[in-house]
């Protein structure tokens, strides 16, 4: 089954704003056996938007809009959509009941203009918003199945289906309510699996060279490398007769990447580095704490995003100036002088220092130069240290000890920032892993 | 001049990575007086690529495209559309050199598929990629003129602008090589000016409610609202007949807006929150320390993305236990164990506890409930304690004060964490700026 999605909305064509909704549903319409071949952007422009979905209903029998159902002017997706599958629009009691004590709720007076949002197409099933006030709704148009000149008996039907433009309005509704209705429809989805293997700390070329036979030698495997500054996903699309089929083959493929890509695999789909490393924490009941000072806050803000850290973060010291470094983790002023900041002996001396005043069992310690400024040709822009200091471990019986290695990233502030954390998190991953660095 | 833009690649279309050239190509368009109306995605599929090009030639006059220029079998740009445009491919020797010369450099055997880059249709004006190796170029197409059924005299010329997918490939193409093009080719840029007004703290409607009237009045006057957690930006598109026309319009509304919107205006186009707090401490050489509790760093992260934020910027303290709080900020355990770590009395120990230890003028102290468990019916998820406190201060005589306030948020974890750091950041601002609150 072909599908299309058409995002609408002016302010996806001026910029500022990338349109994530469409990543949302393709993935979403991957598992029900559904493929998106084309993406369109159309602005609030009437003409537009109607040539978009005519030209849509001629080639898919899928097509989801997003955007354009608020109560504001330029809000034209259902005015145009009733235009062209010829319906009127309908006032619908139960929805305006629905909005009317939404305002209530907010003991705010409801405009007028919100009325608009319970206008319905003729015979549409209605995509009920349980985070917001737009609903959605559902069309079933015949489209007349047209062979060259000539038309064939019979009609096509085409699923329109219509939703807001708020990414988290319209996942809730897409997951509630779209995905059953198109199961029915579509029939029992074939066997299509998506999965993503992420790896860390190889080259998108060298990953490419090492697992590229494993593409070439089956038909039913489609691969695609994606390369940032988290490390490289292997995403592989697997087909098969039935989902158990393709679930299975899905299996050996990623049995065989992992011999490929080793210990540089350090998660599946949309696993972090954060996560994994929060896992590895928890189940080894190993309480930590990080001392910052490039990546400002970065490392604790990435770790504390996953439910339940406090329970092995004990803090996290973001030390910019010298004074911090040395008040709150007793560097000696005497090695900020003879060897500056950014060096072995600082973050060696930042690690220890953190490890006894948080009575943690692990101590993460950073510190480079982000730039623009401050580099110089000894330190270059880039330059970051990551030490790590430990004592006697509660589980698996290591002994206390500190080492640090450090790393030259290219990139912006923001990209230096960003790959000198996800390092530190792959050092942490690493030692508490025991694999050899 | 109507320009569309059609980003091709079949991994645009299986989720995972959004597709941001076209946001770069949008933005950069304006200024030369070129409005983009259509994006398409299409995959790698022949047929697809051909139809999707067709209809671009059939209704505008500038249409760029990116992506499938590289080496590998599913890269057919160059082949659908010398067919499209019915030339045909050319190996142009200087590129072969070029490309050459590159894995030369790599000290790398060229493959013998890398000739392929080396082809482009007859009559192309190549575009240098100065960091690459795929080249791109521009068609110029003479397209019927089609009106009704019958066929006008002459033909239309449309530039067809090909590019590679690289992100960083094709900006700099763009920039070097197409932007002066394409000047050449529209005649001088009539006025369009592109502005953002970025507001905090008034709801999309409210905003929309305060300003309508002003783009209502005047024609040339376009605008978007769009709303997020960082706050309402009114982004404003001005026409003039001349680019002194449209800046001089553009200051105008700006002006206005301001007028409407008053402090609740934290900067213009890509200004962030904590650049304008960052300049804020800076300008009145404020030092700050900030104690972290469900944020989890994210404030300081913000903050250190500015350079030059160690100006100002003394310590973070991400204190995620109990035993942090005590020892780090002094917090007493009986205030911990009479209100909670989520307290007004445990934010306003929290900021005093700071400012005493950090030696600052200014100390900031979140705390609250990020989610998804550990709220109660009285203090439920989202609920977050923001404290100011400060001594005597440098400029403006201010005298030393804390206070703190509460705020209830919607969302997710990490929705949550954001809108916390915003509305901390925020509350700095207007403290700074002197704004009641």
């Amino acid at each position: 089954v072909q599908a299309e999605i058409i995002a609408i909305g002016s302010e996806l064509l001026i910029g500022g704003r990338s349109e994530t909704n469409s990543l949302f549903l393709t993935e979403a319409l991957v598992p029900l056996g559904i493929e998106v071949r084309y993406k369109t952007v159309v602005g609030d422009r009437e003409r537009d938007i109607e040539e978009a979905v005519r030209r849509a209903l001629s080639r898919s029998q899928v097509i989801l809009t997003t955007g354009g159902l608020g109560p504001t002017d330029d809000d034209i997706t259902k005015k145009v959509i009733s235009k062209v599958t010829q319906r009127r629009l309908v006032l619908r009691e139960e929805i305006l009941k629905k909005i009317a004590k939404q305002y209530g709720g907010l003991k705010r007076p409801m405009p007028k203009r919100a009325e608009r949002q319970a206008l319905i197409p003729s015979q549409a099933a209605v995509i009920v918003n349980p985070v917001g006030t737009a609903p959605g709704f559902i069309l079933t148009h015949e489209e007349p199945r047209l062979s060259g000149h000539d038309r064939q008996a019979g009609d096509r039907p085409v699923y329109l289906i219509v939703l807001p433009g708020v990414p988290y309005e319209m996942e809730r509704m897409f997951s509630e309510s779209v995905t059953k209705f198109l199961e029915n429809v579509v029939g029992p989805s074939p066997g299509i699996c998506l999965k993503t293997v992420r790896s860390y700390g190889l080259s998108e070329s060298k990953v490419n060279e090492l697992i590229k036979d494993l593409f070439l030698a089956n038909k039913a495997v489609q691969l695609g490398l994606l390369a940032s500054p988290s490390g490289v996903d292997v995403r592989i699309q697997i087909s098969g007769k039935r989902a158990e089929e393709a679930e299975m083959l899905s299996q050996e493929v990623v049995g065989l990447l992992k011999e490929r890509l080793g210990d540089h695999i350090y998660g599946m789909d949309q696993t972090t580095m954060e996560a994994v490393v929060g896992g590895l924490l928890k189940a080894q009941r190993i309480t930590l704490a990080v001392a910052e000072s490039c990546t400002g806050g970065l490392i604790g803000h990435r770790l504390t995003s996953i439910p339940g850290s406090s329970d092995y973060l004990d803090r996290v010291l973001v030390c910019y100036s010298n004074r911090s470094k040395m008040e709150l983790l007793g560097v000696p002023a005497r090695t900020l002088r003879e060897h500056g900041a950014v060096s072995a002996a600082a973050v060696t001396a930042m690690a220890e220092g953190l490890l006894k005043a948080g009575s943690v069992h692990l101590a993460l310690a950073v510190t480079g130069i982000a730039g623009p400024t401050g580099g110089t040709r000894e330190k270059p822009v880039g330059l970051v240290y990551i030490g790590l200091a430990s004592t006697g471990l509660p589980i698996g019986g290591q002994r206390g000890e500190s080492h640090c290695r450090f790393h030259h990233f290219a990139g912006g502030r923001d990209t230096i920032k960003f790959q000198a954390s996800q390092m530190a998190l792959e050092t942490m991953r690493r030692w508490l892993l025991g694999i050899k660095t």
